[in-house]
């Protein structure tokens, strides 16, 4: 039996977990190659000293090692919250075969994401969208 | 004295010299803080086979870790081509100070990128112009 997108995305929740439990924002994904989950990462912008470590760029990059090649048409990124620009681009320039996403970026501070990504890859949003939603709102009030 | 843009922009067009003779797509990029040469990186999308591994991303992580944080308004990227959606989202989050590129990104694939930087990262285009984009055409000229 498929498993289906509530089951992956349950898998990066796990990731976005991880991230809270060490006062990161709680983002996580894993990308999924037929029915195997090949990268598994949460945002590490703290840790690494980087602002630039989004759970999906080093995902993208981890998933790229594993099969050996740049692109991830054969590839579906599972992602708690909607990507943001710099994520859509990446994604582009992987190719990737879908995305799906959990809770939509309300902020959408570099304006609208969908024209970054690129044509082939399908997009899906709003998937377990309440649980990544709040794993976020109780981070930051946990923070204020 | 102070080293004006077009040193720096040498600096980052010996970069792209580098990557070309790798055979990689010859794009080049420096940050500089202060006086200082901080990082130095160029592409390498096929080596590592890393569809997301632009000069721009790997000098942004590579000035953060030398800075030991992850912002770089305090930051200049001198690069030698126009960025793309993902590098200026990139540059984005790191709020990084100023951008020095060269040849203008005449393909656009992703729609224009102006709205994508920082309100606070200072843009110059068009330094070395024309030694950057003989380099890319040089490159592509020779895979034919």
């Amino acid at each position: 039996m498929e498993k289906d997108n509530e089951f992956y995305m349950a898998e990066a929740i796990k990731m976005a977990e991880e991230a809270a439990n060490i006062g990161e924002v709680p983002i996580g994904a894993v990308i999924v190659c037929g029915d195997r989950i090949i990268a598994r990462a949460y945002n590490m912008t703290e840790r690494l000293n980087d602002a630039t470590a989004h759970a999906e760029m080093q995902a993208f990059t981890a998933a790229s090692e594993v099969i050996g090649g740049k692109y991830l048409q054969q590839c579906t990124l599972y992602v708690t919250l909607e990507p943001c620009p710099m994520c859509c681009g990446a994604s582009f320039w992987t190719q990737i075969g879908g995305i799906v996403y959990g809770a939509a970026d309300e902020r959408q501070i570099m304006g609208h994401n969908a024209k970054l990504y690129h044509p082939k890859t399908k997009i899906t949003g709003g998937v377990l969208e309440n649980q990544c939603s709040k794993l976020l709102k109780d981070f930051f009030k946990n923070k204020r």
